[in-house]
């Protein structure tokens, strides 16, 4: 495999990052490729927010992963700063590569460098194949995830 | 019950905010409310971040209760924003009372104001009781929450 680099997103790999969460058994019925207003007006505000790293993973000039690490200082657990990482995504081409496992190990690296003391994601119950892969990569399953849409 | 009031948490509310993050199972075993020097640096970096809510819920000029909020934009869900409810805790006290409910209604209204279209939270799987009340108020158990400490 050839060089991966992981760098921060930049505007003009909005289409294909929201091509990516589009292109996923869940994230096709919510998704809207074909207007991506809503998401130039998200970057924007992502951009600005120095606690927010919106990442691609970029192979021979060509995006083919991302994902958004979010750094949350807080009281709980003698004032410990955590990590939440969410909208990881991996381009079909690449899925098995071990892509998902560099860039989660980039995350881990990222929320070490921010003083965090803590990492952590959900994951929607019904992808299976993720409770072992997070497992794999040192998390513990240790918490239900509560949603509600509004 | 006399009136409730939910304001933002000031500095001088930290060692009781501190007490009740250690009056619980969990917290009792990684709180150290003797040393409050990293909380009131964590307070700090709350204080400075608009995405931050730390607030507290006074009865009668008492503080009964406390939650963090957090608001995330994002590019998934056509550029959804999301906000995170963390470290919700009541006074030993009010258990019971409907403070919790009130606090967490807050924060989804909070959460409206502020254009969110997802309201999301974690808490441990041995909370047995936490799944019901949230149930109760209307989210789904959906996702599976996984943590690492780093």
């Amino acid at each position: 495999m050839s060089d991966l680099d992981i760098r921060p997103a930049a505007p003009a790999d909005i289409p294909t990052i929201v091509a990516m969460l589009a292109d996923d058994p869940l994230g096709a019925q919510r998704e809207s490729p074909d207007d991506l207003t809503p998401y130039t007006a998200a970057f924007e505000r992502l951009a600005q927010d120095p606690n927010q790293h919106q990442v691609v993973a970029v192979r021979e000039g060509r995006v083919v992963g991302t994902l958004q690490l979010t750094i949350i200082p807080g009281l709980s657990r003698r004032g410990s700063t955590r990590s939440i990482i969410e909208g990881v995504r991996i381009h079909a081409d690449e899925r098995g590569s071990g892509l998902g496992t560099r860039l989660i190990e980039w995350a881990i690296g990222e929320s070490r460098r921010q003083n965090c003391q803590l990492v952590q994601l959900t994951s929607d119950a019904t992808r299976t194949d993720a409770r072992r892969f997070y497992e794999r990569l040192g998390f513990e399953a240790s918490h239900v995830g509560f949603k509600m849409s509004i």
